[in-house]
């Protein structure tokens, strides 16, 4: 087993597209995904799973139905399972995401933004 | 239950001590914890738990048995369970950590860096 680290910058310079997450490493069944957000995504939520949005560099609107979290680079905010949220990002913005590796990106919804396979980074 | 983001920059602005780490989140029965480091923590292994090590600031080596790996801000570490390591700073450095929520900083050792029991931040 080789120990690496891991450098952000230069796996989300490898990511050309936005909303489809990249398994960037796995530890106790959670994995650390990276992505690119830009535009508006889809109102869902996970039945089962809580979700933490660490952004990287820029910033996104995370809306809920109550209220709208602006999430700059350096912060971080969890959605607990069941919560509906939309991110919404005016600007491109890298996020990484830790979950459990069961997580499906648009929760119980299913349509073409929908990934169940994601890349290795 | 109220759903607020964390800005990393105030919480580590509240750590005011070496090796102690703080809970900043916690979700899937996995925890978020802050921490800064400086000069030498012991070696030392967790048998159950995955570790992964996110440098928010500054530059810390991780002194493996076959390697040492020099971790800086904007990238991070997984040490997988049963893995020997010692995290060694020589500049203080910032540091989120994803592991269990059982993980004892010092791994199977119990000694005068032992956390037991972390606050919360």
């Amino acid at each position: 087993m080789s120990i690496e680290k891991i450098i952000l910058s230069e796996k989300f310079a490898q990511i050309g597209d936005f909303w489809n997450p990249r398994i960037a490493g796995e530890l106790n069944q959670q994995q650390v995904k990276l992505a690119k957000f830009k535009g508006e995504f889809i109102w869902h939520h996970h039945e089962h799973e809580d979700e933490l949005f660490l952004v990287i560099d820029g910033s996104f609107q995370m809306e809920l139905r109550d209220k709208t979290i602006t999430v700059s680079a350096g912060e971080f905010l969890i959605i607990p399972r069941g919560v509906e949220h939309r991110p919404v990002a005016r600007e491109e913005v890298q996020v990484l995401m830790f979950e459990p590796a069961t997580t499906v990106n648009t929760g119980g919804l299913e349509n073409e933004l929908t990934r169940h396979r994601l890349e290795k980074i």
